[in-house]
């Protein structure tokens, strides 16, 4: 543990598990005959079980939000700067819940648990999950847990668009949802990079069909490719020309293939390091989950009209440097929701970054959700 | 040959080759021995030999710029839109040199080449090259074909980093230069997109250490994602939009990892067909060129002083919606050359193609090269 973090950390956790054997109907016409939910839950739950609130995790996050696991772990959960005491997220006053969501990297049901149709892992023949399927796991999450509504889904990127389909889907179960730095659907160009990720991925010879653990292979390249790939994204241009400009690596230009920048040498770290974190199949499912996300196109593509159902109050915030999903992508909610005659309040944070910065401090972006929240707080105290 | 193309197309036209013997020293210490220069000239060279214009390629460009090569070619070369009789680039009026660059693809001396000291293809031992080296080539065929000065030097993209290379490093042989969507030097995150291409190329199982021919075998599946990630850097978000949205390939969604939209079914094609004409050992040496350009990095970073030597009236254009090679990066340019107390015009064109657009014919850029070329007409043949 990191002593500075741990000031201010909510210290050790220990993740939880749901079975749940009723079986789970998706999207896409199949259904999840039996499956895990693993958890994590930070603060209390108090006496009139109101003050719970849910993380939705985005593309490579699962339900280890904050924390640590062990006294010797050298990275806690993966947005343990804005939950723990006094933090952002309080855990001072709210209960909150993560769950990992079905199909994502180490915890719950996914491609590498086993299938009971045939006892063998998922792999590849892991149903392509949604957004909405998701949500509906959560729910009956929620309801074990015996919360009757959360005071708040709170989720950034991937997790804002959880968020907005909690609001949809469960009016009743949801008080106040916070959307960070998401968007109502992906434009082309969000798909396409997803779909060269895909490409790289299913291209490896080591992929196998996504039978690749039976070969006892992994496709590194592919997944290397693609996190280098998710990184450019994640970074604004500006931030990558402030973190690396042209710096090279051993002073001078060289003339070959060797790692020549700081920022090639940062990329494949990046890139190398995530193979022996995560699992492809998972990557491929996660990116479809995203190019399927669009509630409007229910509705004609009328996303006010998706909204109708809304009862939540919104907070949308998004961050000027992220060109992943840019702050017109968050007007586009706000304004559908205006338009729906639901209640929304908007910040636009001033930053440079870009879209990693939802997982970071600024006091901006901090002071606005914490202020936001504490409202959600003495409703409940109230 | 296209009917509507032919009309104001140069018609059939015919490479030539220049053969070298004296060697030519490269900027990383090796030279090449001997080497081939293929090139196109479209219109007449002048009695006085001052009305002779040299275009510089792009990443995937070659010396087939304008016009076909046979009768039934389907398609004519990169720039036919541009360079022709009363085009942008009038024929009628210059004599266009366009030289393939030394690794280019389909033409001079490159990676596909026999090398004189093994008898074998160069392969992946062909020397990393750079812009200035290219140029010092393109000086040896100015000379060859009894061209004093050209009256300009014109070029989009890396094109445009040869135009600032001719006017630095050969003042008097350079009368007007033309920089279109370029920049004085990649960034970080330009670079990163480079680097993930290499690691696709080098990483293919197929590649075999760039020796892929001798074991009759390509690299596709690095080289098609190369040419995909490629194309998102030319196409504006907003343009990918326009033509795909989030359209559907069948109309509804499948679940499954076939193609879904059309964006995806739009960037396949382009990366396969890309892999039958082109080379992966010339792809990396481009992007090698690209990353090393930086003619201010032998001035402290000062480009001013780097555009100290500059003779030549420099014309730069960018577009709006090019992302690549943002107008603030032609911007740099302008500051630069006007700090360095040089002749400079500025066009900033509205688009919404994004890096494509200077391939195109969006009327403010065609009025305002053409307006300029004609003033550059004038004065030759006052």
């Amino acid at each position: 543990m990191n002593a500075q973090d741990n000031k201010a950390s909510i210290g050790l956790v220990t993740p939880q598990t749901l079975t749940v054997d009723e079986p789970l109907p998706l999207d896409c016409g199949r259904q999840l005959p039996r499956y895990e939910l693993c958890y994590e839950t930070y603060g209390e739950l108090n006496a009139n079980r109101s003050n719970a609130l849910l993380i939705c995790h985005a593309l490579s996050g699962n339900h280890h939000a904050a924390g640590y696991h062990h006294a010797d772990d050298k990275k806690p959960g993966w947005w343990n700067k804005c939950i723990g005491p006094g933090k952002m997220i309080d855990t001072n006053r709210f209960f909150v819940v993560c769950p990992a969501n079905l199909a994502a990297y180490g915890g719950s049901t996914g491609p590498g648990s086993e299938n009971p149709e045939t006892g063998r892992p998922y792999g590849p023949d892991f149903p392509v999950i949604t957004v909405a399927d998701w949500v509906r796991s959560q729910d009956v999450l929620r309801a074990r847990l015996g919360i009757e509504q959360w005071a708040a889904v709170v989720g950034g990127s991937l997790g804002g668009m959880q968020v907005m389909q909690w609001a949809i889907d469960f009016p009743q179960r949801i008080r106040h949802a916070i959307a960070i730095a998401t968007a109502p659907r992906l434009s082309a160009q969000n798909i396409a990079f997803n779909e060269i990720a895909r490409q790289a991925i299913i291209t490896d010879p080591e992929f196998h069909g996504g039978r690749y653990l039976e070969h006892e292979v992994v496709p590194r390249r592919g997944l290397m490719l693609a996190r280098m790939l998710a990184h450019i994204t994640y970074l604004s241009d500006e931030a990558m020309r402030a973190k690396f400009g042209r710096d090279l690596r051993q002073g001078k230009i060289n003339y070959g293939f060797d790692v020549e920048f700081q920022v090639e040498s940062y990329l494949r770290y990046q890139g190398m390091s995530f193979v022996n974190r995560f699992d492809a199949n998972t990557y491929l499912l996660m990116t479809k989950v995203l190019d399927y996300f669009d509630p409007a196109s229910a509705h004609d593509g009328d996303l006010a009209a998706a909204f109708a159902p809304v009862e939540a109050r919104f907070l949308v915030v998004s961050f000027t440097s992220d060109w992943r999903f840019a702050p017109e992508r968050s007007r586009e909610i706000v304004d559908a929701l205006v338009d729906a005659g639901k209640r929304v309040a908007y910040a636009e944070v001033a930053s440079e970054l870009g879209h990693d910065d939802f997982l970071l401090t600024l006091p901006h972006y901090v002071n606005t959700v914490r202020a936001y929240l504490s409202h959600v707080a003495e409703e409940i105290d109230a």
